[in-house]
């Protein structure tokens, strides 16, 4: 399993490959992939390929039952000589969280880091040496037995593609409360990263961006009631100079983010409560004033302000604007780490060593 | 878009085919596949392929979010000369139901029926003329478009595959009562058909499975109290003489054969009520014995009587055995619509004319 299968052509490939001046977030694929295969109860070695196009039997269960979980995470190479992955060891805890639920084998760790360090050491030039710039990493699993009986695969696959990235949209974010649809049940699969969650949250991530907001904010599928997340970022208020967010719930993802949040604001001596958050309570706090600040975080947008939070007849709860927001100052903090701008006193910082491999090897 | 391109192997591969004596339900994939692409808002003109790999870039949104949905439908060939398939336009309407909720594009009928009849009449001599046998046809749609964004593909493909099949498992169900997941949420997509629903149903149907039963019975995710469906089956009981089954919501796959069965069974004089039915009622009428029968339908198993009901402390609740239950009465009597036996009053089934193209054209 250890062993990595370096193909010939990756060379050429990275020879070949120009990145464009513009990248955006998560628009240029960088020009590598990692496969690993899962058959017979057991992962096979991982390969080093080309990035290109995946084959799949038409009744392979990806398709018909989506059998696929995906992770995210970003290698900064900022201050740093080699690029550092952020807390990568939650991304592998909670893949195999999602693997568990999603009756999927659960990748061993030394795999999951040979995938994401062999994949960084390769894009190593194609990492961006500024800030807000990073290579986002997007591991992500597939079950590919062919059959159309409801069960589990017997077989996976087991990939990592990267694009290298620039800023995430880092304007204050203008979210619509969504009052009808909703994202995750009890007993469901909201807390795990599995692709179907987010297929579910499309209609209503469109709806509001053709009112003019940017993200959905979900409730609860019971009451309606009390504040889940956003799609791909979890929710935070800042009220009475208190940090409140939702307490995780089997239909809220624990974001990464949201965890490095949580602690990095308790060690600045701000009180943070995670707790159950009423959306008709927040939007009073809002009015009354107690309210100062709304933000998001997640891997992608790291700490993002949220300006206005809309309802379903359209009134608008706008956020006042502050000289020195908690969120801004959080976002500073963590960045500064991720970045290698700051002491890494956490030991969140996984740096990719230098691989003892040779391309074309 | 209504004129079909059939690719000039397709004879070959039809004639290099063998059927398998074993066929098994869903099992045997038939030699060739329909496909048509929906690139810059529309669709294009389908295909008539050689069942083959589909090659999709490692970014596609059906990878990420999940971007999938499916149907699920048969052709008879038992008493006529040209396959016949069973409302077919129930199947198109569902599809675009599911289109619209996940995003994706609608599918014009014309193609879909296009779809449907290539595929149904090139495996003519494939569908055993035998009782219970079928092609069973599988219609999906996928996300195509290369992007880690949250938003919609905005390319799609629509594929045909089908499956030569024989009897789904017709032995009397052992039903578990699934008291902690759920399938879906009010606001959620449990009333389409995507494939999200069916890999989140994957953990409690292989823990039913390896409790000695066959299917989880899915409880309501807000109170855990009122009965949904099984994850391929709709529910029915019979009580004091009457049919009850749970009421369509918004977390209810809404099945053709449960339509189907409910028409029957009122042309036959049974009073039918759809409506919210509590388990723990259900269960006191079982062991009271005015709950005398228990059963299941979907498209694969048509109606199959459900033996048992057993719940989370391994209780069980065994339903009598009956001289003419009302199950198998339903069952003979939609089948011998399916299968031409019967006048087929309600106008079902939709013969596939013989094509107008010759393979190798």
């Amino acid at each position: 399993m250890e062993q990595l299968n370096i193909h010939p052509e990756l060379n050429t490939e990275l020879l070949n490959f120009k990145l464009p001046e513009k990248l955006g977030f998560g628009n240029i694929m960088a020009p590598v992939m990692f496969k690993a295969d899962y058959n017979n109860g057991n992962w096979e070695s991982g390969q080093l390929l080309p990035y290109a196009a995946i084959s799949l039997d038409p009744a392979s269960k990806v398709f018909h039952f989506a059998q696929i979980l995906f992770e995210g995470l970003k290698a900064y190479k900022v201050e740093t000589v080699h690029p550092v992955l952020f807390r990568p060891e939650e991304n592998w805890q909670r893949l195999n969280r999602s693997a568990q639920r999603m009756l999927m084998p659960e990748l061993p760790q030394k795999l999951f880091m040979q995938a994401l360090c062999s994949v960084t050491a390769f894009c190593q030039d194609l990492i961006p040496a500024k800030p807000l710039h990073s290579l986002y990493l997007r591991p992500f699993m597939i079950g590919t037995q062919a059959s159309l009986s409801l069960s589990a695969s017997d077989t996976f696959s087991f990939y990592v593609i990267a694009s290298p990235s620039g800023p995430f949209k880092s304007s204050p974010l203008k979210v619509f409360i969504e009052r009808d649809n909703t994202r995750a049940a009890v007993g469901g699969t909201g807390h795990v990263k599995v692709s179907g969650n987010y297929g579910a949250a499309l209609s209503s991530t469109s709806n509001a961006m053709n009112k003019g907001y940017d993200q959905p904010l979900w409730l609860d599928a019971v009451e309606h009631r009390f504040i889940e997340e956003l799609s791909i970022m979890n929710f935070f208020a800042v009220v009475d100079k208190e940090i409140v967010t939702p307490k995780l719930t089997d239909t809220i993802l624990p974001g990464v983010t949201r965890d490095s949040i949580i602690r990095l604001a308790k060690e600045d001596g701000v009180v943070v409560h995670e707790q159950a958050m009423d959306i008709d309570d927040l939007l009073f706090s809002i009015k009354s004033g107690s309210c100062t600040e709304l933000f998001a975080c997640g891997t992608a947008a790291i700490v993002t302000p949220i300006s206005v939070l809309a309802d379903k007849d359209d009134q608008k709860y706008e956020l006042p604007t502050l000289d020195d927001p908690v969120a801004l100052r959080l976002r500073k903090r963590l960045l500064d780490i991720q970045q290698g701008q700051t002491e890494d006193t956490f030991g969140w910082l996984c740096p990719v060593p230098k691989q003892d491999w040779q391309i074309g090897d």
